[in-house]
């Protein structure tokens, strides 16, 4: 005689979650602005996406600030804000060390994912990003498979419960600056369902095509209508699905088509001496080939003793294309971040803008005379949230005033029927 | 022997606000889009702002939706959203009687404002709006000094609890599409501050400056100057200021110029027959020269029996320019509206998208050729949202990432030294 535990639920970081009834998928929709579904669900690329907006649940939702990948994509599978979990950048400076640190593992994490919290209890969960240093992150104390499109070719039992990832989903690993990157992930996710029992699902895309190509483009239709098909196969799994994006995306262009560039370390070198301060771009990644490290959020730190930093933000208020520029405590209060990682200062761009550090530490040519499209600041804050089946009664009347990205395994899990 | 009667605050919608230590002034700067401070701020136009912005506090909030003017003006002085105050536009359809209604005076409303529960207890309240029917309903319940810039020079005791109101400013009632009509409101609140104790102050502006001049144009640069100096004087008179936007400000225009207008009307006429459906623009004002009523939201009725409304909404998913279309039921649960008051379908167009009712309904040549800028939909809900001085340690540590513009009364009253 077995003896089968039934757990009905699970809590992680403060909210409770129910076991999933279907095989449960949420993905993050990598730089998935809300113009990109404008675009192309009238234009008919997307019917399985535009049928979810007439059967499911469809709203905007606000991101985690900065809106940048790293810190979205915790937040969704914590269900919680960066003071929760810890991760409030990509890239960020150690405050002891004063060394520049790149995000590369779940070393920064302080809190249980829901992933982790559900594999705990049993449930089958499956994990798939473009990037493996976001696959570390995500699969922090979860058992159950974690892999990347990027390392495709490199799994093992060990490291990602399966092997053989290439073969399972019938094709090597993708170009990393390629579409195939974000279409890889849905089809390892895709083949991963059809071969085994999974409770819960998370597929992270990469926002490769979004960098390069406006909603309008045929390019972003074309990845529309790819990413598109593969959602209709996994329903036709049976699974339900949310979908959220880690970040909208602007154009950050000047009228020419030169990037339009406020580059804060070079005016703060000038005004305050040179290596007075430090300008670090947490959008900062391994790939920057598509934005050039330049985004709408930096932090400042200074880096010498007796700088008033009261006159230094100031200084930078002055500056022509600066929103808001804050203390770090501010900023932490304000938007939910870890007090003891955060910089002195926080600034944020206006819509259009991007913040750089100085000159020679982003290489615009590699943007090879292509528009700058990027994220970061408040203006990439409003972002898709779609649910494929319809709301519960309870949730289906909730005000959706203050939704957050990360509230979607909330409403894939407790909010649909 | 008199006895004073000591109130140490009062409650309304179920937050309780402190009573003011200062005279506090609240200031709805209509249609200020954060666009305008970021662009007059570096060119040194707005050094009081800019000031605030140092020392005080400053943020970006969301606006009530639809973000129109009344629906965000009530929001503000209720210190609540619209499924609690009833109103959610300036013009609707009243579903009992099928006749379009403009709201102009307090009849929709169904909660008590800040301003009325004070002067109830006994505080000094005084009130000015740039439009005469703003000015009815933000005085709902209320006792104390409530006055127009429109009918300046129609001010009574009996209705406006002051008369001479033009002799008390020192010029005529302002034309009703210049700039100085809010001008006039600011300089009404100065003279009746430097006339009479008062404790709290809200002054409600118009925003004809951003529908007509974007926030690099040197009307917009010369405005927000002449809102800036009466800022001063209002420091200068010892005032606590709170000031946010009823909501943000897009171009709406296409390439050419023209207005990039989705005729929702016409298309439902056409695909549905005439008169089935009839959409209404809460955005209709008497005022509607700088905005020819197109705004980003409307609401369709359906008007004949037999129709099938998810078909309706379908259709209207799949028209360009539409961000998001629900049923009333949906739209009243996520945006917080009164249910009882929503249409059957709720629309809203793409950032940079107007929606309007049949063609014939709009006058476009009121425009006279100017762009069409303006608002109501998503892409306007972040505002600003600025205290002048700086916050006490509780409020300063709070979140913002749920910050609505009606929670200014609560920063300016409770949220200050």
């Amino acid at each position: 005689m077995s003896v089968t535990t039934t757990v009905s639920q699970i809590e992680a970081n403060g909210r409770t979650y129910r076991w999933p009834v279907r095989p449960t998928v949420v993905i993050c929709f990598d730089g998935c602005d809300p113009a990109y579904l404008a675009a192309s669900g009238p234009a008919g690329h997307i019917p399985t996406l535009s049928g979810f907006l007439n059967d499911g649940f469809y709203a905007i939702a606000d991101a985690a600030m900065p809106t940048f990948t790293n810190p979205n994509n915790v937040s969704i599978v914590c269900g919680a804000p960066p003071v929760v979990h810890g991760v409030a950048g990509n890239y960020y400076l150690d405050r002891e060390t004063k060394q520049e640190v790149m995000m590369l593992d779940a070393r920064l994490m302080r809190a249980p994912t829901i992933l982790s919290q559900f594999s705990k209890a049993g449930a089958k969960i499956a994990v798939v990003t473009a990037k493996d240093k976001l696959r570390k992150a995500l699969a922090h104390e979860m058992q159950g498979i974690a892999v990347s499109a990027q390392y495709a070719d490199k799994c093992t039992i060990e490291e990602n419960g399966i092997e053989d990832l290439t073969g399972l989903v019938g094709r090597g690993t993708p170009d990393q600056y390629s579409s195939d990157l974000s279409l890889f992930v849905l089809d390892a996710g895709i083949r991963l369902l059809e071969t085994r029992p999974l409770d819960i699902l998370y597929l992270s895309l990469s926002d490769l095509v979004q960098h390069k190509h406006a909603p309008d483009a045929p390019e972003a239709h074309e990845f529309m209508k790819d990413v598109d098909d593969r959602l209709a196969r996994l329903i036709d799994l049976g699974a339900t699905i949310g979908i959220v994006a880690d970040h909208g995306m602007n154009d950050l262009s000047r009228a020419d088509g030169t990037p339009n560039v406020v580059y804060l370390g070079d005016i703060l070198d000038e005004e305050f001496g040179e290596g007075s301060t430090r300008v670090i771009c947490p959008i900062t990644d391994p790939f920057v080939k598509h934005h050039g490290a330049l985004g709408g959020f930096v932090r400042v730190h200074l880096m010498k003793d007796g700088l008033d930093r009261n006159e230094i933000l100031k200084a930078i208020r002055t500056l022509p294309g600066v929103e808001v520029a804050l203390t770090g405590e501010q900023a932490a209060a304000q938007f939910e971040f870890p007090l003891d990682r955060e910089a002195d200062i926080v600034v944020i761009s206006c819509r259009g803008v991007a913040l750089g550090a100085r000159n020679i530490d982003h290489d615009i040519s590699q943007l090879a005379g292509e528009r700058l499209r990027s994220h970061g600041s408040l203006a990439e804050q409003q972002v898709p949230f779609i649910i494929s089946h319809p709301l519960n009664e309870t949730y289906a009347k909730r005000s959706i005033a203050n939704l957050r990205n990360f509230d979607v395994f909330d409403y894939a899990l407790n909010g649909t029927l």
